[in-house]
């Protein structure tokens, strides 16, 4: 197929006509699919009903320290809780706390903590005059939530296929004392599905910050989400390369059960440098008085160790694969070629991340919602909601079936083609 | 038995040396009893268990409005759990947003929602000279707490048997802008058991405050939590009497389940305003996706509704009663009469509230600690930990058995007894 750049006025002219006849036609069959959020389908979720016979009132109920499950106590989480995300995190339980149902909580809790009562004794933030955050982008938009809730400016920093620019991000750490933290999702990416390079993350580690309580907030969502058996990205472990740049308290990094076991009853957890557990918990004790640990024996019992986790996201992977590729059999077959968008072929996490010609994603994800087709908004990949280049549009496949992700793919392709055409003729 | 005051310095001479003697056999006894918290005891975490077999793999997984329990989404709670917890805190469930395991994290998160990001567009605290909260005293380590790690300022107000003394109250709420809150157990009151009569509700309701943005802090942890079936304390519902006074935002009302199925594994919520409920989830829909719904549909299945909550709080009463009777029984015998310390006999709740006679309280509680009773410690009912009498101490009867209570108890009493003494010497 040609591309479309180098197509006639007439040629791109008819070409509409042609499109918006077929657009008219799949607006007829009245679609209502919503992909837009990464949200568990519900054949992943049966995956793991068993667990809910797994601790029953026949069984004991006290954890490997003795301690009874159901009563008040333990801040940081049962040792086989500890131990379990632990291995998810690939780091040793000595470095982990185990929270609620919600890796999120965690990540807002982590920074309004740092905000009232400051990081290992440094002034609280909400004291200071300006405080900035790093955002490789595209992004999670929950993050930048988090961020623009609290006030906190943030600034976008280009995501390449091996991680942030790091050249960029050392700019800003290690002069800026107002740069305070940067979010990353260095696994499987949200949304563009890349993983960081053992380059990136020893840069990373390796960071000179100009502020003493600037963090790294590694949200390793993703660490175990492989989509194939035999292509799994892997990348360094975050808390040992800091430990070993000398830089031990400079990481917070978050994972979570919600897309293991059940994305609203999960188990969240968070793993970071003793100082920082010691720091954390004088917060903890006044905010709570501990986490549910019956879900955390349950969830160890479930899956036991890795291996039982990674059987686990196996079973995952089977039903996800045949979803995302049928958005990219749609997107190679019908873009290919076509020089009016671009795309990443991820080996895990939840995403496909699209790339359309500049100016054209809102355009598109509104086309496809008058079609039935509700798609992540468009510019949600970025700190306040503004793409620069109003391109780029996050698809989660994961919550609709292989069938309508297929229709969804087919109407999403013809939206790309449309606005793209018009925005080509207006550039004529 | 006459007045330790009416007795000659010879008398309670000789009274102290037999008192010592009796102190240093039950030091060789070797006790080790904890009654430091309102921990409930293991019988009492056996009544929940068969609701760990309620919901099984065979059972349907969606609430009530078809929502997955599994998956993501839901902030406020699936519809019956706002209605069971509604019937819990006599209100209606539109009144109601469900949150996780803990109420204490509940009311961490709104004073510090109220810091960070103030209140129905008040001025953020954080960024106001000075907070205060009124604290009816004795009152709840835990809540003070929290504002004092908020750098909130706290004002002792004086707790009657009937609730706090309102003209102190009235006083300081609607003068001063800069109060902006009051600590409230308003049934079965942590320490004294006492609950608030009808006026008190009234008065509390109709406060004019200074502040916009001053809320009443409703923690209505003891609810449902009555020790005789016959002798039931009972409080206006403190949402629609601030409706009726026209400040129907004015309240923050915090129950849960943990002191009814599981201390650690509960269902805790709030009950407010519209308006506030809407302001509240602003921030929620950052912090969080949403909490354990899967615990929820589980409580709501075991206890059904406000009749199966109360046959169960029986059976707690059952297992409570014999403990808080043998202290009671201990202090009436051992000290009645002896005008060396009062104490009320609570209708339900956790604790006994012990007054000791000024100045003896931390060496009480230092002299049972001596002899292997752990007590929570004298002050900690104060703000700061400051009790300026030193004479207040909560007995915590719930988490020993009765025979062990009553040990516990008889090393108290003598304790409260050598103590005692030595102070009326000190006075000759």
């Amino acid at each position: 197929m040609k591309p479309y750049k180098d197509l006639t006025k007439e040629k791109l002219l008819a070409l509409k006509k042609d499109l918006e006849a077929e657009y008219k036609e799949a607006q007829g069959k009245g679609l209502k699919l919503d992909m837009s959020r990464g949200k568990p389908g519900i054949s992943q979720l049966d995956l793991s009903l068993p667990m809910l016979n797994i601790l029953t009132s026949e069984d004991k109920m006290t954890a490997s320290d003795g301690q009874d499950i159901r009563n008040y106590g333990v801040l940081d989480g049962i040792p086989e809780a500890k131990q379990l995300m632990a291995e998810m995190m690939d780091t040793t339980p000595d470095h982990v706390v185990v929270f609620g149902n919600a890796s999120l909580s965690i990540m807002y809790d982590t920074v309004s903590r740092a905000m009232l009562k400051g990081l290992l004794g440094e002034t609280p933030w909400c004291k200071l005059d300006n405080v900035k955050f790093l955002c490789p982008v595209p992004g999670y938009d929950r993050h930048f939530a988090i961020t623009e809730s609290l006030g906190i400016e943030m600034i976008n920093i280009p995501l390449n296929d091996d991680g942030p620019d790091m050249d960029e991000v050392e700019k800003y750490v290690n002069t800026d004392q107002a740069v305070k933290g940067i979010w990353c999702v260095p696994k499987y990416a949200n949304p563009t599905g890349i993983s960081y390079s053992d380059e990136v993350v020893r840069r990373m580690a390796n960071l000179k910050p100009a502020a003493k309580d600037f963090r790294i907030y590694w949200d390793n969502a993703y660490a175990i989400h492989h989509l194939y058996v035999d292509k799994k990205d892997e990348i360094l472990d975050i808390i040992s390369e800091c430990e070993k740049a000398g830089n031990p308290d400079m990481v917070f990094e978050f994972a979570s059960t919600s897309k293991v076991s059940f994305s609203g009853a999960g188990v969240a957890a968070m793993a970071t440098s003793k100082a920082n557990i010691e720091d954390l918990k004088k917060t903890m004790t006044i905010q709570t008085i501990g986490y549910d640990k019956i879900n955390q024996l349950r969830h160890v019992k479930f899956f036991n160790n890795k291996e039982g986790l990674d059987a686990h996201m196996m079973r995952h992977a089977a039903l996800m694969r045949p979803k995302f590729e049928a958005v990219l059999d749609v997107l190679n077959k019908e873009l290919g070629g076509l020089e009016i968008g671009s795309w990443i072929r991820p080996h895990g996490g939840y995403f496909i991340s699209f790339n359309a010609l500049e100016g054209c994603a809102k355009a598109i994800v509104e086309k496809c919602k008058e079609a039935g087709v509700v798609m992540t908004a468009a510019g949600a990949t970025y700190p306040y909601g503004k793409d620069p280049m109003d391109s780029n549009i996050r698809i989660a496949p994961s919550f609709p079936t292989p069938e309508e992700m297929r229709e969804a793919a087919e109407l999403f392709v013809l939206c790309v083609k449309l606005v793209s055409i018009d925005k080509l003729l207006e550039q004529m």
